[in-house]
C-alpha cells in the first residue's frame, strides 16, 4: 500500500468516526461538514473531495460500520482464510429455517445494543421519521438491502417446502424483523435472544392451533 | 354548562390544536409553552394553570385526538344512544379473531394516514427515538394502553381455543402491529388494508405449511 493510500485510508476512517460521533451527539440537523472536518482533524476540502453532502458521508460511515461488524462476526465465527471477507453477506442456509433466522436475529440484537451503532443509528432514524427525503434514502440504501437477504432466505425455504408457496417473502420477513425494530426504536419492550427466538417460532408456526 | 366552563373548554381545545400544530411544524425541542400560548391566543399562565410542562400538554392533546377519532368512528359506525361514548375503547369480539383484528388495523391505517394525526405524531415519535425519557413516557401513556387492548382480545381468543394456550399475547400482537408501525415510521413500504389483512393471516396461520 502506497503511503498516500494509507494516509487517505486513515483520513477516511477518522471522518467516518467523527461523523457518527457528531450525529449521535447533536442530531442530524446540527451535524455539518465543517463540524465533521474539525472533529476528524482534516480540512473540509478533504471531505468535499470524496463526498458532496453530509448525508453521503453518513451513508458511507454506516455502510463501513456494518462491514466492520460483519468482519468481526466473520473473524469470531470462522477459522477461514485470513483476510478473506466476502463482498456481500448472506443469511446462512443450513436447511433449518428457524435456526438460521434465530442466529441472524441474535446477531442483530447484539448490534442494536452496541453503543457505537445505537447512538448514531437512533439519531439518523429519528431524522428519517420526520424528514421523508432522508428516511427514504437511508432506508433504501442501508435497511432494504438487509431485508432483501431475508427475502432470499425465505425464497430458498419456499423452494424446499418449508414456507407456503403463496406467502410474499417481503411481507413475511416483517413478522420477525419489525417487532424487534419497533422495540428498539420506540422502546416498547426489552430485546433479548429469547424474545427474537420466540418471534421466529410464532411467525413460522402461527398463533392459531395447528 | 356554565359560561366559564364553556370558555375553559374552548381554551383547552385551542391549546391542544396549537400544541399539535406547533410540534408538527418545528419539532419537539423547539416547541415551548410560550409558543403554544401565543398560537392558541391565551396567556401562558392559562397553560400553567392546567399543565406543568410541554410534555404534559402534548400528552393530553394526543389523548384528546385519539378520543375524538374514536368518537368519530363510533358515530359513523353505530346508531347507539346520542352522545353516549364509552370511557374506554375495546377491540370488537365477534368470535372471529381474524375479522376483528383486520377491522381494527384498517382503522389504524386510516388514522396513520390522517395528516392531523400523522404530522404531530411523527414529530413526537422522532423525539422518542433519541430522547429516552420522552419515548418511555409517551409509549407508556399513549401506545401501551392501545397494545393492551390487543392483549385482551388475544386472551379471549385463547379462552375459545382460537390461539394456542402457550402463546404470550403481548409478544404475539407485535406480529401484526409492529410491521404496520415500522412501515409508517420508517417508510419501509406502502400501507393499505390489503397489507394489514395479509399480516393478520400470516400471523394467525404462520408461514410454514400447516
Amino acid at each position: 500500500m502506497a503511503d498516500s493510500t494509507r494516509r487517505s485510508e486513515k483520513s477516511r476512517r477518522a471522518i467516518y468516526e467523527a461523523a457518527l460521533a457528531l450525529v449521535g451527539e447533536v442530531g442530524y440537523p446540527k451535524t455539518t461538514i465543517e463540524g465533521i472536518a474539525a472533529r476528524a482533524g482534516v480540512g473540509k476540502q478533504t471531505i468535499y473531495r470524496w463526498w458532496s453532502s453530509k448525508a453521503d458521508v453518513l451513508l458511507d460511515a454506516f455502510m463501513d460500520l456494518g462491514e466492520q461488524s460483519a468482519q468481526a462476526a466473520q473473524t469470531a465465527g470462522e477459522t477461514g482464510e485470513e483476510g478473506q471477507v466476502p463482498e456481500s453477506y448472506e443469511i446462512p442456509d443450513t436447511g433449518d429455517l428457524a435456526a438460521d433466522l434465530k442466529a441472524v436475529l441474535r446477531a442483530t440484537v447484539d448490534e442494536l445494543l452496541e453503543p457505537t451503532f445505537e447512538i448514531p443509528a437512533r439519531a439518523l432514524a429519528a431524522e428519517g421519521v420526520v424528514n421523508e427525503q432522508i428516511g427514504v434514502e437511508f432506508v433504501g440504501k442501508l435497511l432494504e438491502p438487509q431485508l432483501q437477504l431475508y427475502v432470499k432466505r425465505l425464497r430458498s425455504a419456499q423452494g424446499k417446502g418449508h414456507v407456503r408457496p403463496d406467502i410474499d417473502p417481503r411481507i413475511a420477513l416483517e413478522l420477525f424483523v419489525s417487532p424487534l425494530a419497533q422495540r428498539w426504536l420506540q422502546r416498547t419492550g426489552p430485546i433479548s435472544y429469547a424474545y427474537t427466538d420466540t418471534l421466529v417460532d410464532y411467525a413460522l408456526y402461527g398463533l392459531a392451533p395447528r
